[in-house]
């Protein structure tokens, strides 16, 4: 039978209250008292019982994580970072895998309330006024990651995605490919994943180059996307490189073209984003822009470990640093 | 406000014991009384705090889940599979990082206990009587997957390793390869890994060829180990095929065979261990023995609810199948 909060006291020779001032580390307890109970915690290896706790303090030390899909290449890491600094402040996480799926979406936002979750790290694709409802309803410190609401009320942690493609676009372009087609998800998507499209139109406006729907193909960031991207483009236009929305859409793009016997770089210059672990064991290694995924979900949870404890924060939007990686994807 | 558990009591004309009871499912309460209650439950958006009940009732809905690191090319599907089964049944996940490192997994234990979890995956390298007390002392259903404790107490969710990297073995001998050599975790390493080396000599041994340490190369699971070892073997002997524990270090194997101009497969045979998403689109893309993670997680998940909840259970440890997938790195 484990030790009771009663037990300490008991061995401790002080009343229940103190105890629990001591464990709460409330500073209105004498050194010696607090020796005192803090021995007889150790004699009776007593552990507070979390649960109980949190009922009093209204406060169970456990994060929400609402992610689409953990066993995707990009969420895994993010959340690693992110666990890892929970870990640090004593916080656990509870992982939620959403697929995109609204009505999931809500039965975890839910079920988060009803566990009382301290706070709420949010990565999905809509960010409509229903789901801002929502989490405002959970009333516990939201931070997103990746994306942020139309109005910027919710702290946030992203990278500035136009640039980071108008950067790989740019690229291609200075490499004097003329005919750049982009692989990704569809332009009009409210996510911060058409922002990778504004700046692929972007960097072709800037040289001088007419966008052409010839060149473009939407779908979601998977690698069949690649593959069937470039047999769809290859059909209707010629090309001499892509920018794909995601690494994963250009491994598929690569083998596609290889499996048409067109060479990358050779022939074809493919950049892709993200950098996951693959992209630099791929062969040829991937040319990409890097997100800083691992820092955006430690970054994230030190952002709302702060808020949670109403500490000051010096910034409510963080946008990290991206980077093109140049490696041998392109010429 | 939320409404609480008095405001329904109040609501409905009926007592809170009786709220209670048609919340709990508890089959005394008559129909029209259960009616009434579920109307004024709805009326006032009445959520139970799931925390407060937790206590009461001792179960708090929520699995441990330890996993060396997530942001591996293994767990996550793993955990997937896990916790689409959990949502089903209505738990959530906590997910815990320990990076083999015993001192964290026992940290991570400590607070399980303190947060009341209901039960615990487990997916670690080393089981040792040390943590299989730390595991008893939890006093919660825990299921292990990938490994299993030496004397089979815990339920286990695995595949036959020997077996699995045998008939990966046994593909290349047929191929007409004699120098197999075997890149991998230490073969004296006390978890599910060693299998594979061991599969590997058996495979070896039943085609009368004599393991040659020459040929083996041991560290971790990670492509730079591939990368590494092909170097390492090539200095000390000639081989025309290797076997690899994961098809992270199968890439990397054939990135340095690539690297020094030897051809997969025209000039060596590679064969890896796991399929990984990843391993259906590099290139060439791998021959490899699949697990089936998500499956792992899924039916482990199951497993361990059905143990929380006291029913019967068919079977305590699943030997879950594995299949040699052929793709093009072997002739």
């Amino acid at each position: 039978m484990a030790a009771s909060i009663k037990d300490v006291a008991r061995e401790a020779g002080v009343s229940i209250a103190t105890v629990s001032r001591v464990l709460n580390e409330v500073d209105v307890v004498n050194e010696e008292t607090k020796k005192k109970v803090q021995e007889a915690i150790k004699k009776l290896c007593y552990r507070p019982n979390i649960v109980a706790r949190s009922l009093k303090t209204q406060r169970t030390k456990t994060i929400g994580i609402l992610v689409p899909d953990i066993s995707s290449q990009f969420y895994p890491e993010v959340v690693r970072g992110a666990e890892d600094v929970a870990n640090i402040y004593d916080y656990n996480v509870m992982l939620c895998n959403s697929d995109f799926d609204l009505e999931k979406e809500k039965e975890y936002l839910k079920v988060m309330r009803e566990k009382m979750v301290d706070g709420l790290i949010y990565m999905s694709s809509y960010l409509d006024s229903e789901m801002l409802d929502l989490i405002n309803e959970l009333q516990v410190s939201t931070v997103l990651v990746e994306s942020k609401d139309k109005e910027g009320k919710l702290p946030s942690v992203t990278i500035d995605g136009v640039q980071a493609a108008y950067e790989g676009t740019k690229y291609l372009i200075e490499k004097g490919n003329k005919n750049v087609a982009f692989i990704g998800t569809h332009k009009d998507n409210p996510n911060a994943w058409s922002a990778r499209f504004d700046g692929y139109v972007k960097a072709l406006k800037e040289a001088g180059i007419e966008p052409n729907e010839n060149l473009m193909y939407f779908d979601d960031l998977k690698s069949k996307t690649g593959y069937d991207g470039v047999e769809s483009i290859l059909k209707k236009s010629k090309f001499d490189a892509i920018f794909c929305s995601s690494d994963e859409i250009a491994m598929g793009a690569i083998n596609s073209l290889r499996d048409k016997g067109i060479r990358v770089p050779e022939d074809v210059d493919v950049v892709g984003f993200n950098d996951i672990y693959t992209a630099s064991i791929f062969y040829p290694k991937l040319t990409t822009v890097s997100q800083p995924m691992y820092d955006m979900g430690s970054i994230a949870m030190r952002l709302l470990i702060k808020l949670i404890n109403k500490k000051p924060v010096e910034e409510k939007h963080f946008v990290l640093p991206h980077e093109l990686i140049k490696r041998d994807s392109c010429k």
